[in-house]
């Protein structure tokens, strides 16, 4: 039976939502993740230092002695000024801010369509060393081209400023992961769990799985192939932001189901899997508690988390929300 | 206020079900439709000629009196013969067989992988005059691809029986009618109404709408396009067969939903719409009420339908059956 030691791992992409769901999901993450980016999408969405400062005591109430640290954002919606930012930047509250394009995803209404109109936003984050985080799809394009659709904004960003750091959130194509190697390394990229497991057959292919329904929704077998390669290679742009993104179960098992997929609880446990499916548990560390934590300018986490080949059977539930691999064995849990 | 005077139509492709759910559906077939193609993969399925008389006869109970006529198939499994298909054929109780390829969609389990194996079969099926409807996508292939994928075995064995006449049912890609039209005239494809109104974008593109899935899967603006222009171009070879596939709310709106639109209570609404908007509603009586039957070799209903453009709003459920467009205004109505 074999363990691994690891430094404590980063989620540099979380949905923990507010008010009671916030207290269901908010341990899952920091019983395993030492810090985690937390998105600003919630109802109502988090715009001010003040919103960022308020959200952020809400969740270190909840996981109080866990040593858990919070990372936040704000919500970068087309009305956002330069100063609004500038107002963030200084109250040190918040280290990225988050941009959706409208409609692409949960909490994704009034989105950002005008991507220049949003230049002295972008200017100003980078004059204060805020990180911008993007869900890169283009609300214009058709749902399995959105993604590719939306590298020439990316690109156009990332060249205009080059000294923003940017991430390419949860990425699904190979030709993203051929863009952002492309680019400048202010450019990285976070891949989640799912994305490395799952393809568009595992959506409508057979049955139709509202739990495995996600935004950017996961595409071919070359694409999570080319991920899997990509989180093995060591590339350091490249890390782990899980997108683990509770609904309850009745507002995913509905006539209009909700996009996203809870991975908090078994996401370590997946990953240890897969890596060391490949042969690859050394690759580990780097991915989940080093290259995100370098990117952001952070101190690497002195703590570690044992994870253990047991096999672990995923409960049906956790509290009205239904895990990623329900009812399934993983290889691997956390000690 | 136009109205519209039309033979009354024949549906070369309903699911009636069996049992309980047969007495809630076999009334909205039999409102608008003189004839109809019943497909046989019912739970259990339909393989022999007792039982497809046996069913038919169950359907006629039901909608006794309204003329309506419903056209038997059988269910060609990887264990049928042709002394099956023989002593089918000799009853002269069905029409057409209906060959499903191994697990692409709901009751397609026991499904075929092996089809130069059923060559025998087809053979038969030719001596005898029947039809081989064919469910038209390849087990192996990625979802997407699956049509596409399944165009080589519509060739061969459309080359190999130059007599048999072939129905590619519910047809949703630019390729597939690219393949009919290039395969001789004993080959011809079915269009459904959902198919002529859906992408992938009304399935996955903004929440998850199971009453939108369906085998084959929605595909790309571009395939609607050429759909639309399939049916609107008076080629013969393209007749409405409407795959309405009824299933009980709960079991499309779960962790498992399973594939299929509702569509007979809706479906000459909507086509009278689609051809008016188009100008064309002189070809609506041929692709809903000619070259169906012509293909199948049946006289041409003497009997009308009227159409008039009235609106129409489809009701939330159909006896806990959520049709197409539940809730929606359609422009025209049956009168």
């Amino acid at each position: 039976m074999r363990t691994l030691s690891i430094r404590r791992p980063d989620d540099f992409h979380v949905h923990l939502r507010n008010g009671e769901m916030l207290g269901r999901v908010a341990e899952h993450t920091a019983r395993h993740f030492a810090r985690a980016l937390v998105m600003p999408n919630t109802d109502p969405p988090i715009r001010t230092w003040q919103e960022a400062s308020q959200y952020r005591r809400a969740i270190e109430q909840l996981i109080d002695g866990s040593g858990f640290q919070p990372l936040m954002t704000y919500k970068i919606e087309p009305t956002t000024t330069a100063n609004d930012v500038a107002k963030l930047a200084q109250s040190r509250t918040v280290i990225a801010g988050k941009l959706y394009p409208d409609g692409v995803t949960t909490g994704s209404e009034n989105g950002v369509r005008d991507f220049e109109a949003l230049f002295p936003v972008f200017e100003t984050m980078e004059h204060y060393q805020l990180v911008l985080c993007l869900h890169g799809e283009h609300p214009d394009a058709f749902c399995l081209d959105r993604e590719v659709a939306f590298l020439p904004v990316l690109a156009q960003i990332a060249l205009t400023f080059p000294k923003l750091r940017i991430v390419l959130e949860h990425v699904t194509t190979e030709k993203a992961l051929v863009a952002v190697e492309a680019l400048p390394d202010t450019v990285a990229a976070t891949i989640t769990v799912h994305h490395l497991s799952l393809t568009l057959d595992d959506v409508i292919g057979g049955l139709l799985r509202p739990h495995h329904f996600c935004k950017p929704v996961a595409k071919y077998p070359s694409d999570r192939a080319a991920l899997v390669r990509a989180v093995l290679s060591g590339n350091p742009r490249y890390f782990l932001g899980t997108d683990s993104a509770p609904h309850d179960q009745h507002k995913k098992e509905c006539a209009a189901g909700c996009a996203g997929v809870y991975t908090a609880p078994v996401a370590m446990s997946l990953l240890a899997e897969l890596f060391a499916q490949h042969g690859a548990l050394d690759r580990l560390e780097p991915f989940v508690a080093e290259f995100g934590a370098r990117f952001y300018g952070l101190p690497l986490n002195q703590e570690t988390l044992e994870l253990v080949e047991r096999p672990m059977t995923v409960p049906a539930t956790y509290a009205g929300i239904i895990p990623f691999r329900a009812n399934e064995t993983i290889a691997w849990s956390v000690a």
